[in-house]
């Protein structure tokens, strides 16, 4: 029995419903985030994603724009009554950052930061857990341990791929993780279609494959401007494509 | 646009229908493949599963029944009004083996056993091509260029699952490849739950996500007596568990 | 040209010695840190190494002594006059552990932990920065660079194993990458045997390669009683056959 | 205790000395395997490899000269006084080979071709049993056993990588699996370090490391003008290079 994560009236994961989030990988502008609020807002999505601490491959990409990207998340989320999910990467930032984010999120490099899983897991805010890249099923429950010991049992998994030698992807999703989860744990359970493939034009296909397996959700990236976005363009939607995947999934 | 592969008269691969292909990894014996035979036609299932040649990776597990096990397969077909499909593992095996077999299924471990490609690619039978476990998507379409390449383009690819870290399941189904295949080739995709997952509680999700993603068909084990089974018990229906399969997909 | 990374009077890392690594892999007692000091200062052997913060995949599993190991540490460092290697998870420990240890160690799991990465980097002691288990060469180097950007270029890369299907090892060792680091870098590259293979018979072999390939040192867990360590037993030379490792290497 | 493998008057494989085989990965022409053969039989080297059945991942790729390279190879052998091992991938081509081949080599592709390994196991002659490239090392094992269960005894095993998602290297050479092969086996085991990196400058250090781990020989591709090689050219060495390598092994 999946457990109902409340995030606030009216809007919870994992009540049977099929929980769309959307957003760009990364906050880069007031004007970006005010577009994509708006548009989000408009087709009744609750919960918008947006990174303000990016965690990058090389220290020259790219890395966020941090408090001033929260900022401007407290404003829009006001402005369109929208709920904020964002990755912390640093047990540190977490209180500084508690203000600002509903759900914290923790990202594929981070599933074994055990400093950090624990000090998430002190808080009353829900937490996603993203699936590490080559974390085995069992790992990952185990990570979600180190949250729910430190007496945190709000927490959503998400799936996002894992590390293969397929090169046509990104990642490989392992759809079968989703029955696996629900078997084994009663935490909701998420699917991140954008970075499970890489490739936008498989960002449909893999969040109809998520809910024919009955997932809790998806996370999905959106930008106004894919072509421009400063990381993730390539797996991004544009505001059509993201309206076009809202009508084929319902 | 998928190719329509006929198999017979009113019995169609890749024109849009989701076909439901059954039957045991390994034939064993007259007695059960009767029992299968009967089970299938009951249920209007139309093409029939089971492996008289049977690449073990131990010399000393059952290797099948051979030339005897194509013959019970004879009286089966002409009883209940099946097709049948069937491993050939060696290409001087094809000419005995024509007469038995609608479907020529190449299997994982031979899927660049480039002899056995072209020499079945010189018949005009159909030939479902399984990918290699550790085949990329681009191996696999090479591969069966092999076979068309030849003269012959009835080839039904077939989706079982890669090998990755993950032990939880046998292999690691990579739902992906559908669309994919679906964007770069016209020849209908199919999944294998069985081996894609080799549990056998995951066959139903593996089947309803391979639905949802338009794949063409399932190629499903079933056995009268999973725990009996010579080869692939655990990842095996029994028949009771497969009614319900059919139920839910439809 | 290898970059010579002072440890202490008279001990160079990256000099082009061969200079090996002992210890645990997690403090236990004062005791066993006292025959593991005394054993390694009859050898010869300078660099010590222990876990007292051990990243445990469950969170029930034993987590180190922490503050209580590295104090052990500091007398046995003094009284048996040898240098200390530990890894650091949290940075919030940094300023507690900088007076215990002389070269920090990042384990697999904060590969990409670049907070820390920073952290260690704002120092002035060596780094010892472990593989990812999934983790490209060109992601490993990426990561030095989180590390080398904030002004601390003492940096030892250090091979692991990476994750593969083969699970006769726990992991996999990646022996080409010491040539290709070697290439593309100016650090020390050591190896970690005892992780790399998971088993205690594979320490020496895996020892021997690192030598041939020009690795700069390597790691290895020893402890007074295998089969009683409350971390990695398999894995762990008795102080025997730690002996033998030296005469053959020599 | 290895098995000694007579190849010829004073030629063994497993005798405890380490052998190196040397030849193109393909036989292009006359001209190509005169100038190879010249060259090796100059060095002392008493084993050529060259392919004349090529196994190509497309249909379109150069696929071999078949026969002709055979008789090719017949007039250099006689001529220069070497022995032979080349690939045979159809069973078919067995009684053809025979009069032309020493060793049979049986590539990663084939290496769960049942069929052609119980042929080979029905010959006098000996086996070079190339290991999978997704293939545990119990797998190979066992592939090895549907030789010798044959009665043909002869068996070298060949690592060549395995698949996983290191990229800069052609497959991740596994290296452990010498020591692991000789203690569970009796077998003679190689290393291509060639296939097994994909890359020129990694040829001596793979070379290097098989030989600290008492490999009984490695087998390398070299071709008398790598740059218009019809295959492989990116990891096949130059004579030059070659005779470095001799000398910086010996």
């Amino acid at each position: 029995m999946t457990k109902n994560i409340k995030i606030d009236e009216g809007i919870n994961i994992g009540d049977g419903s099929f929980t769309i989030i959307a957003g760009p990988c990364a906050i880069e502008s007031r004007e970006q985030m005010e577009k994509t609020g708006a548009f989000l807002a408009k087709l009744g999505i609750k919960i918008i994603r947006g990174g303000a601490f990016k965690p990058r491959t090389s220290p020259k990409s790219f890395q966020g724009l941090g408090l001033e990207g929260l900022k401007i998340m407290a404003e829009i989320k006001a402005k369109y009554n929208l709920k904020f999910i964002s990755e912390v990467m640093d047990p540190r930032d977490l209180e500084m950052a508690y203000d600002y984010i509903d759900i914290f999120q923790i990202g594929s490099r981070n599933m074994q930061n055990f400093s950090l899983l624990k000090e998430v897991g002190k808080t009353d805010k829900p937490v996603m857990l993203k699936r590490g890249m080559s974390a085995t099923i069992k790992e990952w429950i185990m990570a979600a341990e180190y949250i729910s010991l430190e007496g945190n049992e709000k927490i959503i998994l998400c799936e996002r791929g894992i590390r293969t030698f397929e090169d046509y992807t990104r990642n490989t999703l392992d759809f079968m993780s989703i029955p696996i989860l629900k078997e084994k744990t009663d935490y909701p359970v998420f699917v991140d279609p954008s970075h499970g493939t890489g490739r936008r034009d498989l960002v449909l296909p893999a969040s109809k494959a998520s809910k024919a397996l009955n997932a809790d959700g998806i996370i999905v990236e959106i930008h106004p401007n894919p072509e421009k976005a400063l990381s993730d363009g390539s797996q991004s939607l544009s505001f059509e494509e993201f309206e076009n995947l809202l009508n084929q999934l319902m």
